[in-house]
């Protein structure tokens, strides 16, 4: 028989084969990317091919052979659409380009709607095989592991490959239940880790992203990549201390089952969010074999039941910083008995896996351009560099972002004042409340914010305001709220003065002398240590800037900029990164690859400590000052506009109560 | 400074130093099998040495340099004798000859008074290092677990060291504790599995041999291998079937909930050995960091919580033959939560890890003449070869050798016969009974047997008797007891004969015609079994046999021979092996190397299945007769002597009736 020639596109691999010869053999001898659960047994659907074209060969589909019954018969999960071939089915009978679609690749990128998860490597550490296995006979091989062992081989090339004890457990009755077909799911390439009988392509994991306040939650399938439910919850551990540092306090202070009680809680609440999203995707808790979790060294420690005391006191010590895989069972876990956690490395002690994660998310490794990642939570943990070095800090900006040690200030939560606008000659004054779709100067304002009510000041509202008071001149440089009679909207409060925001019968929401010296020292801390990583990195700009988390997605960046909270950049290249923390979660879910990528990126992270670095001292003094003058920042001119129009506070109605200029005695 | 020569036997490296060098760094540099717990702090005393002398260098001890302070001050568990120095204090001075004695090599090999444990090499998998960690800095490395490895490399080169999740948790409490100095176990020189804080220099194994009746466990020192309990308890499973195929029976009977009552009835046994050993050795549960067991396929299957379902029915496929290691807390035992559990491989359906341990114990493999290794139980295991070759079955003799389906059987427990001598000119009976040290023509034999009773015949007891009789012309080479008039003891049954053996008011104690058929069965099925083997080996004698287990603790080889059990041998090579399986358990507790051995092992040996061999079945027939001529026992003839007296059948006082010859109308 004759010798034809196969090759694939786009890895332009080729190879000649007898006149006759299956695709996925050919693309199997010489390591084509093709995907196959069930190894050429034509039931999975997986390994679809088109025929294409190369110069001197064209793209004729009667280069394979006929259409096959099992083609015809297929009726998996994946249709074959027009033109699609099954890879296991067709047969090259002449010279042939074999295109292989992206999404039958093993290692495929799937490309999302949402786009803080666009392009997902699909390569996850658990891949499910399909094989046939002889029966045993008196006179063969005496275990059916072993006969296991050996259709492997045969019909996957596996060698060395380990049995879990569970699934020893389980192969016997899988093989009877499945006559002697079983489809295995395999760790690493190294270890079978579950059995089920017959044909299954189907297999989840969960990514969790671990909070001091929140714990978000990701069911994945991992074969397709698909985000099949999503579900947040708050910590349980605040009861035993709001933010970290009184956690750390709370354990110090109860040696006897201090950290088992915040360690059970956190576990609880995670094993909780996995029975939610397995009721939503209706899958089995056991079908979950894979586990990711990223969180701030703090959670971090504590959902692994280490005592995270030592982060508490320098040298902020670790228990270690590496990632780690263990079993899910013993955090407690109810999944599949042999799924495993793994948990992406730590940078520092006060950089944790959270911020591990957002960087295998937004890749600055990658990049050409100098890219600064920041998330603001209790502190900020900042991120600088490109693909030929990274700097990383964590900057002491304490919680004031978040609405904390703020007179009115309190967490992004429906209610909050979120956004602000001050007319810098009335100062009038208009702002937008989370969970109220219109401004308060919108003519639905009144409707739309009776069900959520005003209750406070949320740290981007805060910012925005601080921000806007200074471009108004109400703030000064040096962070005084100026005596003005502008407007009585400035009052005494003792011996400051504070600016009215709102005003109603029930409440008042005021920026005062002290809120905007919170604000100022955090903004101050973090600049400071942007500038410290910039000094390491040994650049005076930067050419993007992400900033993830809930912070990110709510603050305005030209605010941001105008406050002095982040360097000068192109406005256009400042950016909400969304939950990158979650995401590298999920990415590392999804793709062994990922994972070793992000162990060896972390292991290169430059550590910056701010406490011992003069320079940061002396950048935090430089920083306290509040810039007033756009022209100091051209790109940011461009585009700090005033609000359109005057504005009037107006509470809801029903707790309204009509406040007009004249009312504040302004004319 | 001028290099000197050091020489270490009994290895015979040797190394050229810098003049003053320690004695362990020479040793370690070139790879010298000299013990260290504490890597050279003179704390764990574990590197003794002595100056010893080759051609060219005498024994001078003034090659090393003067006994240091460390040594004066050295106090710790082994004392250093005259002579002894500590490797890592003394220092060479002059060329030198080192003598490594065997206590202090890592492999070493302790000679034991128990004979079934002589030997034993100690090599376990666990072993311990103490290590002194570097502080944590705030520029430094972050984690403490990576100083932990840098102090690993540093000061033991051991490198990629994993650090199991446990340790982690204690990694940092115990460093506080331990003034940064800890002792860790690392398994397989690949993984720290626990750490304590400073130096510590026990840790302990459990090894277990689950037999369908009873369960052994010992207690061992892994760093000494001293054996520091052992105990053993009943099967529970007993109360779900007497035998393997009733338990099995019972699972089928019971698909919900079957398996897993038998499972954990066996793990919870396990479980309060464990209790019990470390009770009476004055220790943790939570030091035990390794578990070894081993027993037959469905012990073993049932220990692993696998359905045996499958070895109840021909092909008797075992879920896997392979040697298991897994987490010794997933079979529920409660350790140390990283302890691992080990189950050596397995050869056939019926033929276990019990099986493999015992030749692990007893070594064929190593030997140059032909070994046959049986072990009785309610079906024989034989192993037969040498250090080219092992052949192994199962036969199935049924439970008869056990005293099972014999009319007057029971179990090898206090109050039955279990030795038997017949005069063959009088047919006088004497014997002896477990519990009860006289033979019953003894003068204490009235005094002896009152508080144990007589209760039955045994299966060494009935064996011997059918053999006497055998002997003495009363059954015949076709097993038929024959018709005379020679004594009353022979009585008619029905329409059968039997022959009794005692008699009081209360008991009778006979021997059936049915008895004689059951044994002759089992001895006709383990002899054609050893003779099947015989067959594939290719040799028609065996120079050496082994009796293993608690039959062939009790059997008397020469009655054994005479009955045609086993294949004539020099009886003086005929003895019993003790627990075979449970010295080979605690072999691979202790050595890493011995599990490497017999995984090699088992997986070379020839597994032959008697049920589809038709020569079993022509061996069976022709072994049914029943020799009754020594002279074609060559060796037989030699040993087999008679009683040396005739003896009067005497029930204990009490209980006791006199039994004259005349009362049984005999002169």
């Amino acid at each position: 028989m004759a010798d034809v020639l196969v090759v694939f596109t786009p890895s332009g691999l080729r190879t000649t084969v007898p006149e006759g010869a299956a695709i996925l053999d050919a693309a199997r001898k010489i390591g084509v990317d093709l995907d196959s659960i069930c190894a050429g047994r034509g039931i999975c659907g997986r390994c679809q091919v088109e025929v294409g074209s190369v110069a001197g060969i064209d793209d004729r589909a009667d280069r394979l052979s006929a259409r096959s019954e099992t083609e015809t018969a297929y009726r998996g999960r994946k249709p074959l659409v027009d033109g699609r071939r099954l890879a296991c089915a067709a047969r090259a009978v002449a010279d042939v380009v074999i295109e292989v679609p992206a999404d039958s690749m093993v290692h495929k990128q799937v490309i999302r709607k949402r786009p803080e998860i666009d392009n997902l490597p699909i390569d996850p550490v658990v891949r499910l095989v399909y094989v046939e296995v002889e029966a045993a006979t008196l006179d063969g091989v005496p275990g059916d592991a072993e006969r296991l062992a050996t259709a492997l081989a045969d019909q996957w090339d596996m060698v060395d490959i380990d049995i879990s004890p569970t699934t020893l457990r389980d192969l016997q009755p899988a093989l009877r239940a499945g006559d002697h077909a079983v489809t295995l799911a395999i760790r690493d390439a190294t270890s079978i880790v579950a059995v089920w009988p017959g044909f299954r392509d189907v297999v989840f994991g969960v990514a969790f992203d671990i909070g001091s306040t929140t714990i978000a939650a990701h069911l994945c399938n991992l074969v397709t990549g698909d985000v099949l439910a999503s579900s947040g919850a708050m910590n349980p551990q605040i009861r035993f201390g709001e933010d970290l540092m009184s956690r750390v306090s709370y354990v110090m202070m109860n040696p006897d089952g201090g950290v088992e009680r915040l360690t059970e809680a956190v576990r609880l609440a995670a094993d909780e969010l996995i029975g939610s999203l397995t009721a939503e995707a209706g899958i089995e808790r056991s079908d979950i074999l894979e586990v990711v979790a990223v969180g701030n060294p703090i959670m971090h420690h504590l959902l692994l039941g280490i005592d995270p005391t030592p982060l508490g006191t320098a040298p902020f010590a670790l228990a270690t910083a590496r990632s780690i895989e263990m079993d899910a069972a013993a955090i407690g876990l109810v999944v599949h008995p042999e799924a495993r956690l793994y948990t992406l490395p730590l940078i520092a002690g006060h950089v944790g896996a959270d911020t591990t994660a957002a960087i295998l998310s937004e890749t600055p490794y990658r990049s050409d351009d100098i890219q600064l990642l920041v998330d603001v939570g209790t502190n900020a943990e900042i991120v600088l560099g490109n693909r030929s070095r990274l700097v990383a800090a964590s900057s002491p900006t304490g919680p004031a972002f978040e609405g904390a040690q703020i007179s009115s200030g309190q967490r992004a939560a429906p209610g909050a004042i979120e956004r602000v606008r001050i007319d810098p000659e009335t100062l009038d004054v208009r702002f937008s409340v989370i969970g109220c779709e219109p401004w308060s100067d919108g003519a639905d304002f009144d409707d739309a914010i009776r069900s959520v009510g005003i209750s406070g000041i949320c740290g981007s509202g805060i910012i925005e305001a601080v921000a806007q008071l200074m471009l108004a001149g109400v703030v000064s440089s040096d962070g005084v709220i100026v005596d003005s009679d502008r407007s009585d909207r400035i009052v005494r409060d003792g011996r400051t003065r504070s600016f009215v925001l709102y005003r109603d019968s029930d409440t008042e929401i005021k920026v005062t002398q002290n809120d905007v010296r919170a604000i100022q020292l955090a903004k101050a801390a973090l600049y400071a240590g942007i500038r410290l990583l910039m000094d390491h990195f040994g650049s005076d700009h930067v050419d993007q800037i992400r900033l993830a988390g809930a912070f990110g997605a709510h603050i305005d960046p030209a605010h941001a900029v105008a406050l002095g909270m982040i360097p000068d950049c192109d406005i256009e290249r400042i950016s909400a990164a969304g939950n990158a923390a979650g995401t590298g979660a999920m990415i590392a879910l999804l793709s062994g690859e990922a994972r070793r990528e992000i162990e060896a990126v972390a292991a290169r992270v430059e550590k910056i400590e701010t406490a011992t670095e003069p320079r940061f001292q002396e950048h935090f003094v430089d920083a306290m000052a509040i810039p007033h003058r756009t022209a100091e920042y051209p790109h940011l001119s461009k585009v700090m506009t005033l609000p359109p129009r005057s504005a009037t506070i107006r509470p809801p109605r029903g707790r309204r109560q009509r406040t007009t200029r004249s009312e504040h005695g302004q004319t």
